[in-house]
């Protein structure tokens, strides 16, 4: 019998970390100039003439949407599981709101490399970034839900921000990539990375019959994916550039995940049981064009380009949920709860290729009419960020490098996973017995007069007759 | 025995349709000026300061609350049924998607009929649009809900969205009137359509007694109602004029909903069983004052007109239900499951008179102190849109079109909906047959060990006696 | 038998007092400057160049996010008792759409004291304080759920709608104290008011056991949560000062709240039963951060102080939960159903004294680089409103002055909510008996085949044995 008791090691490990970080921000975090009070002094310096130029009214509500995705969108996207949903909800609360701790910092680290007094100044920018970094935690999340104690998960959480902020640096910093929405920064690193822990602590005796919703919990999980795919176009625009790049991000995903509704439907339904639609791929793959069009989105990609990927996306999940999940299952015995490779790790795949192509295609037509007292490919600098480091730097050799990025990024997520699934495997993090799997009483106390109960029985114990009564 | 299987019409209905909006995004759409990356030039051109100058920032907060209303508002509202919650959710998902794609398609046709080069230029703007069209859809779904095919509900939305383009287009264009909020372009065009299409679809033997709630789904379904309510200040203020527009539309709405929901349960306990509040009136009802708001929010109708048009709406809609929407099942035939016509159809009418009365209403002492040195009338010029096409005309003119917008919506709406409902009856769409209108298994895979078989019993399997217990 | 019956009550309340707002908002409320037609000559007037400088733009997203706060936010949080979510959703709608409407007036006079015509003037900012109201009501409704009538209610709500504007008008326009998020004049005085309110009604019969959650009701209830939790940071940030001031405000309560989640899920873990995490702490102690944040929440007080208090309010918060809840109810005969002074009174109080710490320790270097052309002190002088009236009061006084609004407004509070117990207490307003408190089917009409039914049962019917399946 496994001690999958939290009463010491789930307090510590919370309490010990957040004491850390109280530290660590006392020595290191400050407000940057927009938020802080100084800001009337830098307007004047600056010669700003009005405080909605703060960075605030160009952001702020962008990163609420992207914060609801957080903690409302991943978090009741896995209520689906029929006896997990506090898990579920409470567990994505727990290591989402630690790791935007955890990714200030990191983040602010690598960045604050390139500047003098050794601060990390944050403002709202930061605040999305650490989202979008506490998003890539969750969707590993997704590939171990219902098999790992809270332990694990804040372990795991902590080391995967690490990773993530290195990832992000080489590939952004370094490279010169872009990937404004990150497919590869988040969802693929996110999902390899998740993929590998899994795999390492694979189960042989599980009992996937657990792994099963119920028709209310179905219906939760919708309110996961619609606030994940209505505001999605704010995710994917939400730290590009001011104006026609957060314009042009938000259009582009938009476009990008109504396709993805209608392929997935009609796949889920041209292959399904008797042509019937099955709501694990309405939940699921619907939002993979907001995934591939992470990279690309703030791109001129066109708007029937976005339909293309959207809707190349969309299929190829559900065609992912369908044959390539259980055999993955199968042959490399990876048990991934959520479908995170048919959701994420697939298309930011295909959103780092479009991204690497969009890139390379980019001419300076198409990114400024080429005036003669307008810098040629003035724009086309501005979106690449062909400045400083990276002047000179042509389309092609763009491509290029996002390419070079994708790989960076598939290398570090996988060998990271590995590693840190390893850690994980420690017998000391609590983690549940085979047969308490996907069952929220191991960790949760779950009220005792209560349907979760009846939940359990498998089948149920009344069945309607044909004509729709019950019958005991 | 209806063939009911999906399994080839629904998947070429999309996939088909998803192809030829590519093809025609590739030939027609285009970025618009705001949204392109030569944005910069424009700012240049145009002596624009300042990135926050672009349209995104003006109205995409009110964009993505539009989001919400169309997928988790109109989603969530309809899961009151009690075995439709997958069908709910997940048709509104399907055809909401198809229909902005579709809808900026056909928008952008008829409004660039004024415009040289033959593309469609979208922005932040359009895509409010076509949530807007999408929402009247949503509307018209809501009559038909439970008692069609998916392939139905595409069909459907396809002749809507470009009956709904050609209405606005008329009343918009042609007739000049001003509906911000839609309260006839949206709303009673969406329910007199779709009452037209139940109409025709009238199935005598339909059991009503499956059109029914369980506790825990009109707890789902005010979800949606509360996502509705919260956000119709934005709907009706997105596509306003700047500044003082939106501003006015969002606060007049804001308090017409108010009312509404006072007098909503006044009237639902009055005539209600033993006094007892009803929750159908509650999820519906309530947002009437919303509806109301859509022609005359953006105008001067002082707070005190907003909570009289809110407090008639609600007490109009809650008779509605009460009274009017038994009688045209009984008398006229029609189904109307949602109850569109109580929501919809009146309120909207009523939306559209108040605006016909607030425009004829209008002076130059209200919208302008007329300084000398500004235009007489400017305002009212800008709020009415007397300029171009429509210069010289005065309130009392406006009244009279917007009179006119009134009964042209109706009549199209009505036309379009019996035509569309015969081709509807067509029997090659897969709809279910009565024993099995108002249940996801038709179309949906439904979980085997679920809840969801229990709802089939009718009375429920165990009654608590009097203390309380149950007894099997 | 008490008379529970609503069916002339109810509504005469409800018509009468709309009826009565409407007439009072014909006699008094008018748009402001930046909401009427007129927007346009004020622009010229006061040399302003943009739209987007309407206040509009600054605060309308922030007042939606509070908006879904007030509604869906409250509402869904209350819905974990078992039976009794038509109620806490419902009558949630009701009093807020009632108090918003009150607030306006209440607080628009107390304003308009300052000014000449006699007039209110709205817009959005008016609306964000009327939402605060609100919350100020709901909180007190948390109290005292399950256990009145929504006549009540109402009655509840007229008054301390009053109350609250009387306590704001003496600690924000007398005191010249700052409380941005209302760490007092919304959460203490609402709380205080509550529990002084619930005391008075105290039923010495109650059976707490019907007090409870299921499974899914458990599930409604995080949405609520994190609805409040996610949208807190523009809660907290919605009417400071445009630029510096909102953005700080946000990433203080970010911080906060992110740090309560910790330490609440570990010391519920280290105190709970078998080291299990509790679903009531986390759906309510991890929002404590968001309220010890409402008055500091625009101040300096650095990210890491804001960790610091989200640490020790979630720690202190459940704690309250866990040991003083029952202590409470046993001694002093406080039935506190959500545990309001958990959440929102201590909270409330510790932002009370770390907004006067911050307050008292804020220096001219902190908040001015004091340049030579800069007037000294001068953002020390906008932040805190060392103007007008105040003009030359120092940072410790005004210390002080928050020290002793605290004190006025916990005198008010409970005051009042004595008073007002008391005119509750009244045996003309429909209460329910003991017996059918926390149920819904007394005030609203309940599906027949329900699973409420089933709900009642206690235990439940069905037990599953061992290996998980069940047996009748």
């Amino acid at each position: 019998m496994k001690n999958t008791g939290m009463r010491w090691k789930l307090p510590l490990v919370c309490l010990l970390w957040q004491l850390a970080m109280i530290i660590l921000y006392g020595v290191f975090i400050r407000y940057d100039e927009e938020s802080d009070a100084h800001w009337i002094e830098t307007k004047r310096i600056e010669n700003i003439t009005s405080d909605i130029e703060n960075d605030f009214y160009f952001r702020y509500p962008s990163f609420q949407d992207v914060h609801v995705m957080i903690f409302v969108g991943f978090g009741f996207l896995m209520t689906f599981l029929k006896r997990y949903g506090f898990g579920s909800v409470g567990f994505n609360f727990l290591i989402a709101s630690f790791s935007i701790q955890w990714a200030l910092l990191m983040q602010g680290w690598f960045q604050s490399l390139d500047f003098s007094d050794g601060k990390i100044k944050i403002g709202v920018e930061s605040l999305i970034n650490a989202d979008f970094c506490a998003a890539s935690v969750l969707i590993a999340f997704g590939a171990v839900l219902g098999k790992v104690s809270p332990v694990q998960l804040m372990v795991m959480s902590v080391f995967e921000v690490t990773l993530y902020a290195v990832n992000e640096y080489i590939i952004l910093n370094l490279l010169g990539a872009r990937d404004a929405g990150g497919s590869m920064v988040i969802h693929m690193f996110g999902a390899y990375f998740g993929l590998a822990v899994t795999r390492v602590l694979y189960r042989p005796q599980l009992d996937q019959r657990k792994n099963e919703s119920v028709y209310h919990s179905d219906i939760f999980s919708m309110i996961g994916t619609l606030f994940l795919w209505m505001f999605w176009p704010s995710f994917n625009s939400a730290i590009s550039h001011h104006g026609d790049g957060q314009h042009r991000g938000a259009i582009n995903t938009y476009a990008s995940l109504a396709a993805s509704v209608l392929t997935t439907i009609a796949i889920s339904s041209l292959l399904g049981k008797k042509g019937k639609i099955n709501m694990v791929h309405v939940q699921n793959a619907t939002l993979a064009g907001g995934v591939a069009m992470g990279t690309a989105g703030e791109m001129m990609l066109t708007p029937y380009g976005a339909l293309i990927v959207g809707a190349i996306s969309g299929t190829i999940s559900t065609l992912g949920f369908l044959y390539l999940s259980p055999l993955l299952e199968k042959h490399l015995h990876i048990q991934d709860t959520c479908g995170i490779h048919n959701l994420h790790a697939i298309p930011g795949l295909i959103g780092a290729i479009v991204g690497a192509v969009t890139a390379a295609a980019a001419t300076e037509g198409v990114y400024s009419r080429g005036g003669v007292d307008l810098l040629p490919f003035h724009r086309l600098i501005a979106t690449f960020g062909f400045e400083g480091r990276f002047e000179g730097r042509t389309p092609s050799q763009q491509g290029g490098f996002q390419a070079a990025s994708l790989c960076v990024t598939l290398l570090i997520s996988l060998a990271g996973g590995i590693i840190v699934g390893f850690i994980l495997k420690l017998p000391i993090w609590g983690d549940p017995p085979d047969e308490n799997c996907y069952e929220d009483e191991v960790y949760w106390e779950v009220p005792e007069d209560s349907l979760y109960t009846v939940l359990a029985s498998n089948p149920p114990p009344l069945k309607p007759n044909s004509n729709g009564n019950s019958e005991p």
